[in-house]
């Protein structure tokens, strides 16, 4: 994709410095998990734009590096432990931190890789640290309340949308949403345009967010790298699901429960495609799909407003609509 | 214990500001745990010395709440986690988080304890704030890695004392020395000073911890409060363990390492009785003592070279004393 951002350049900035990051050797055991971790890969999307929204509001590229470091360690920190409370065996199909090694490794090493972001926080201008402290601090506290919520609402029987888009706002966009006002912060711009920027993410995450759970369903399975279903199979709440069985009536809502009761491994394929079956006879996906669009048009009158050179806004547009429709 | 100094005003001004320390009150889970473990009391030794030493140094008191705060409850989020990867049943004799709640909730509730650690440390002087920061991250790590430290050593055959003395320096110490030179920083003092506190923290720390495992064996149940030989029942490394190790001859290794072996609850009386009957027989208390005493000295003559009235200096004296004395 070709706009007038420099993304890849940025991930490709962040990448190296993760990679060059100095780790100490000992103990081996609290830092090696988190070098195998980071390892693992990943989009570097926060990062990236956090970088970006520095450039675009007129800030110095170096003074960014930092608190974009401290997003993506901080990331991978909620990943880390997240996985340990979701039992989750894979992560970017290699084995998590706490099954390579254990619980207790992995409940302290992540606890260590949290302290390395907020390390990489005071890599910034003096001046613009408490700032950026204040909203990384109401940021983690967020994403921890986010997934709390997630735990509880995989323990309801009936979940509210409006819970579940609570619950991803939380999770999975204010970091987003932050990462973009800490570039604006660094960068020196006014109080109206970096809220502007916070909105545009967190609208936004929220849209990539739907895309995630619709990719699960309807993605290309060459495209995506995986089997279909991933949601499906672990009885998931996804704007989906919930759409569902709110739109069900009540035979319907009888067939979706007892498809996603099917849980041998033996019914996997035959659980995917009934829940599929009654996804696609409910029309949920074009359901799905507006209210992606409603939050991607959010996001997008709120970079409207933002202060900002056009090319840069266009290319974040182009950008936020190549996110919320990609295939993988 | 009268002194110049204000310690029980400290402890009794952090302890109100924990009582009305706001939390939120969803989601319930994330932090009704966190509550009730502050809840579960404490010494709050680290904070009020942050404080002291802030006064001492002729800063303002008001400055040093924020991180004498943000010192407490990071001790308390050390705690909560060290709770589940020891599988400790009870704290303070009360139902520790991971057995009142669950392991998951008990790693997240003390993630965010970790966040409102951090947003209290903000509540100082803005130009103290990236010393204070960069202080509190390092002593952060070395926390995490002196509980790694504890796990490597605990799956150890045999323990050198130095490696022992090195973790409980991170565990236990490297805290309490960045308290007191916290307050220093606040206070505006020179980097000397605030240096030698922190050496004067740090050997204090180490005599302290040294303490504990004194009075886990020899201390008067009554003023304890608790029964002794914990640690032996449980086969924890300390300072007595290494040294009797280190001073028997082979047959009396192999007394040591058969009482230890005693591990069914009907031998509990059994095993306390023939650990410290060896411990006895070795001398072990006596050079317990005189290695304690050598760190209380290595703090006292740090202190002896602030530059500090000397009514403060007398006091944080006694009080040193009276902490390695201490019967509970």
């Amino acid at each position: 994709m070709q706009t007038a951002l420099n993304l890849q350049a940025h991930i490709a900035l962040v990448q190296a410095e993760l990679d060059r990051l100095a780790l100490p050797s000992s103990p081996a055991l609290l830092y090696e998990p988190i070098r195998y971790f980071l390892n693992l890969g990943g989009k570097r999307l926060r990062p990236a734009l956090l970088m970006e929204s520095c450039v675009l509001m007129g800030g110095n590229l170096q003074e960014a590096i930092g608190p974009a470091l401290a997003v993506e360690l901080f990331h991978n920190f909620t990943l880390l432990h997240d996985d340990i409370m979701d039992e989750a065996p894979l992560r970017r199909n290699q084995a998590t931190v706490h099954t390579r090694y254990n619980s207790s490794i992995a409940i302290l090493s992540g606890d260590a890789l949290f302290v390395l972001a907020y390390q990489q926080l005071l890599h910034t201008r003096p001046q613009a640290l408490p700032e950026l402290l204040t909203l990384f601090n109401q940021t983690a506290l967020e994403v921890c309340e986010g997934q709390q919520l997630d735990m509880d609402l995989a323990s309801m029987e009936e979940v509210k949308i409006d819970d579940y888009l609570k619950m991803i706002a939380l999770k999975t966009s204010v970091l987003l949403a932050a990462s973009l006002k800490m570039g604006a912060l660094i960068a020196g711009a006014n109080h109206a345009d970096a809220d502007l920027l916070y909105r545009f993410g967190k609208s936004l995450g929220i849209a990539f967010q739907i895309q995630d759970d619709i990719l699960d369903i309807f993605g290309d399975p060459e495209k995506f790298g995986k089997q279909p279903g991933g949601d499906i199979l672990s009885n998931k709440n996804t704007f989906l699901k919930l759409k569902a069985f709110e739109l069900a009536d009540e035979a319907q809502k009888n067939e979706l429960k007892a498809a996603y009761a099917l849980n041998s491994s033996s019914q996997a394929q035959e659980k995917v495609e009934q829940v599929t079956r009654l996804f696609e006879k409910l029309g949920v996906k074009a359901l799905t799909e507006a209210e992606k669009e409603r939050h991607l048009t959010d996001a997008l009158q709120a970079l409207d407003a933002v202060n900002m050179p056009e090319s840069g806004k266009s290319g974040l547009r182009q950008y936020a609509r190549f996110l919320v429709d990609r295939e993988h």
